[in-house]
């Protein structure tokens, strides 16, 4: 069976940044999981002693707090000033631009949507950082019942599929006055996203590497599916099924932006081993 | 034969306002033909000697001078406060909302895209209040040969379909971080092309009325094209071809905004007389 990797996949800049910063803070400890990928997350508890706060109620007697990739609320930060916490931030930049546009726009008077989900810690904080709220959906039927301003500014989760945000976006310029809209979905997340499709067209099998709780991963996941019947999402070799891979002749593989290449390497090297 | 009216068509409210003022400015000339139907300037002309200037460059001894429907150009309105000329402004104020929008949002430094013909006056009045210029197109092919900047603002001549303005969006928004998106279709566009939609798919045959130069009477024309091949424009009596009817059992009507009621009356009692 041959095995062939997306074009595009894995660490994005963001995560590459937060995991240097986490690795350079030993025995610091996240406000949450520094990104969504638990097998990078014990490989830094073990080599650097950082730890994993549930949240910002912990914090007390925490000597450094690191603020996660997927950012803080509004009134997280303030709960973390007011802490004697060393403050060390590790929010991707891509996620600080939604949370200031947010700030900004708001003030302006426009109405504020988000195209997320709703408990995803990034969406929260870059919902909190409206003024006066902001109404977060995943699709046109959930924004329906929203009643709206005739100007209406939106921002988007920076791992969703553009393809849904557009829905959004036309159903929106349809029924309002003025709509404003920021694409702030990150650049990598674009790439692994078609680099995904690419692959998935020609493969018999999709093998996607990530976290489970890990929005960019699931993207690609149900990128692969739609296009490769036979996908997987795992988080680690011990989950690959070898009746998975009967009569597959290509096996293609990507990993979420939170995926580390060791994970991934480690997964190529069992598959590799299957005989089909 | 059946005879069916769409649900919504002929004169919008900025014609009908127009129209008003010409009926009450005796004797005054507008500079470009006041609505595009040739059947109502020739009424306005013969009933009330309202005459229609080629431009601005024929104001000289003009004592009246109405500016049409779609605007006049921030030059030319320049021209004819330097005339002698008393000005009387049936500009349909849905085309006075884009040219504002374009004159304020050049002002933030937005790069101005106006979805629309550049030839059409509207359009070119449009186009003339964005301070450093605006790039008009009709398609996404015409839109990527432009070298545009981060941020766009987007307006629509009031007469184009929504459909084919969200293409140029969904282009815009995948390459450019920010779109200020306004509708600035007219909500009469809007009806009459959805009552068009509706009543070609019913019908056999339809008849769209309307100037040939009318953007809004093209634009239903190749609506009820899409839904009824056997769709013809026409702007009088004259042009109805008794032939077309054939083995016709319900024949669909509608008109652009354009369209004076006589005219469309005149039509239907012509149709009404065809055995087929």
């Amino acid at each position: 069976m041959k095995i062939k990797l997306a074009k595009s996949y894995g660490f994005c800049f963001g995560v590459k940044r937060a995991i240097k910063i986490a690795e350079n803070s030993k025995d610091a400890s996240t406000i949450g999981p520094l990104i969504h990928n638990n097998e990078e997350i014990n490989r830094l508890k073990i080599n650097f002693n950082v730890n994993t706060l549930k949240d910002e109620s912990e914090l007390k007697g925490i000597k450094k707090a690191i603020i996660r990739t997927h950012g803080i609320t509004k009134n997280g930060l303030l709960a973390l000033k007011n802490s004697n916490s060393e403050i060390i931030n590790a929010t991707c930049p891509f996620v600080t631009k939604p949370q200031k546009i947010c700030e900004d726009i708001s003030k302006e008077g426009y109405d504020v949507v988000i195209f997320g989900d709703k408990n995803h810690p990034e969406v929260k904080s870059v919902q909190s950082y409206a003024q006066n709220g902001a109404t977060v959906v995943l699709t046109v039927d959930e924004l329906k019942k929203f009643k709206l301003k005739e100007r209406i500014a939106i921002v988007s989760q920076t791992t969703r599929k553009i393809e849904e945000y557009l829905k959004l976006i036309a159903y929106l310029v349809k029924n309002f006055k003025e709509v404003r809209v920021f694409n702030t979905i990150c650049n990598a997340t674009f790439e692994n996203q078609n680099a995904a499709k690419e692959l998935a067209i020609e493969s018999d099998i999709m093998i996607v590497i990530g976290g489970k709780n890990s929005s960019n991963t699931k993207q690609l996941f149900s990128i692969s599916k739609e296009y490769c019947k036979d996908s997987f999402l795992i988080e680690n070799r011990e989950e690959l099924e070898k009746k998975w891979f009967k009569n597959k002749t290509l096996c293609g593989i990507t990993a979420g932006a939170s995926t580390p290449n060791w994970v991934i390497e480690n997964i190529i090297g069992k598959i590799s081993k299957i005989k089909v």
